[in-house]
């Protein structure tokens, strides 16, 4: 099957893994992409996958990996020991794609939660460790049959969070690896607006580095907490059809996962979430990627 | 005289014209790059002129034309009216370059005071609306001697306020037209997370495309209003010596204009705000200016 709906944690922050998965169950979905505190809630990856499979579901992502831009060595290393950890747990739990969300500029870093130099605002550098980074982490994640999928953010969220920023970079930073070990993720809310997208989506098509496709609107105005700035698909201001359109051509047909953060969306009971995002994404989402399906090459 | 410091009248929004240069032209600096708005208010283009040309200034750009997204004939009427007497506002004042804010799409026109159609999400058709505008106004700015400078916007206002969101679109949208007539500005808040932005800046630079370099920081968290998330260089995330360093090289000498948009700097005394803008142009943005200059190509 094609084009399934997969539920991400992060639209439902309040349910354990139990709580998500069971209400991913009863709305009729059969994938969950999973962030990695709830598997240590529930007890670490085996237990997880068992509550996962119990709800005969699939775990389509692992949230996240990534943070690679320390430029301290105890930093650098402490990175690499959690990004190892992360890809054990995605193995462990069935999901074959880890998402990696890469870091900011350590001058940035204080400001979710880690420690950094103020002075270091050098982005050209942080580039270039996550380049490092993600070599150092391939043979790792290769051995456990897991893909490190770089997930370009927001330019808005290039200082603290990650300083990549468009897909042709992910894409440039993937070139070095085999596609089955280094992949993207095209998440609406973060790619939208690039001029280049139509030509950087056809390009991870035909590299074969499309190894999710996550839906979430871009609302104005801007969230008070910037981070929670995504809406459900259709109350912003994202034209999904074409994008979708655009994916479905690349020959992507994996399950496409919705992450909303949203502080109304995050705190209203999850049936009505499920609900609503299914409505949507069978009005916005999917006749447009059955439509460019058809004629993609089989 | 090489990379002259230029305040942007939108930094110190309480001021009338008047009041602007006189605060500009105490403070030791030679150049002003006015809102259209304060020229209204001081009496039109002309009595502006004078009260410019009388504190012994001179106008670096003119902020703003633009918005040229609209899709209906009548929006489209008006917009193109519009910026044909910001042409005439910006030649009267002996403001060579016209800074263009293109528009964002008819869907979010209401957030900035427009209308628009709310299912009109269509990015492509608004760049190409763009595109078309600026073709029908080059002649008419070509023959007022003013130059249209495309401002590309960072990619959270692509929806409400731009959707010219890197510099190479920019230089992909000049390039149907002369040198002359249609030039890019680079504007550190906006481009400084473009993983393309040397290259960019580079071919800008060889194309003879840039038209101003405007300075101001990328402050986090973002302000409330985000438009106001713009800070004093130093305070923010990026790294002004490197881009001022490839901005010279690219071969550009002009004035270096300042447009801060922030509510504790907007609303301080003026003088201070000259003082530190001065102080901080200094440390961190004019040596890196004149260094690159001295190997750049006579």
């Amino acid at each position: 099957m094609s084009f399934e709906l997969s539920l991400n944690t992060g639209t439902t922050p309040n349910l354990t893994l139990e709580q998500a998965a069971e209400a991913v169950a009863t709305s009729g979905l059969k994938h969950i992409g999973p962030w990695r505190h709830l598997l240590q809630q529930a007890g670490g990856a085996e237990k997880s996958a068992s509550i996962i499979s119990a709800a005969g579901l699939s775990a389509t992502t692992l949230c996240r990996g990534g943070f690679l831009t320390p430029a301290d060595p105890e930093g650098r290393s402490a990175a690499l020991e959690s990004n190892r950890a992360a890809i054990r747990e995605a193995a462990t739990i069935g999901a074959g794609e880890l998402i990696m969300v890469v870091g900011g500029l350590p001058a940035a870093a204080h400001l979710i939660g880690g420690s950094g130099d103020p002075a270091d605002k050098d982005i050209l550098g942080a580039r270039a460790r996550v380049a490092e980074g993600i070599a150092e982490l391939v043979p790792y994640a290769a051995e456990h049959r897991v893909r490190l999928v770089l997930e370009p953010l927001h330019p808005m969220y290039a200082a603290d969070r990650a300083v990549l920023s468009t897909l042709g970079e992910a894409l440039s930073l993937a070139a070095d690896h085999p596609a089955e070990t280094v992949g993207v993720v095209v998440d609406t809310f973060h790619v939208w607006w690039d001029p280049q997208l139509e030509e950087m989506i056809a390009r991870a098509g035909e590299e074969n580095r499309i190894a999710s496709y996550q839906v979430c609107d871009f609302n104005l105005p801007l969230a008070a907490d910037a981070l929670k700035s995504r809406g459900m698909m259709g109350d912003g201001y994202i034209d999904f059809p074409t994008i979708s359109r655009w994916v479905a051509a690349a020959g992507y047909s994996g399950p496409v996962e919705v992450e909303i953060f949203n502080e109304q969306i995050n705190t209203q009971d999850a049936s009505i979430t499920l609900e609503t995002m299914k409505q949507r994404y069978q009005q916005l989402v999917l006749p447009s990627l059955e439509h460019a399906h058809v004629g993609a090459p089989a």
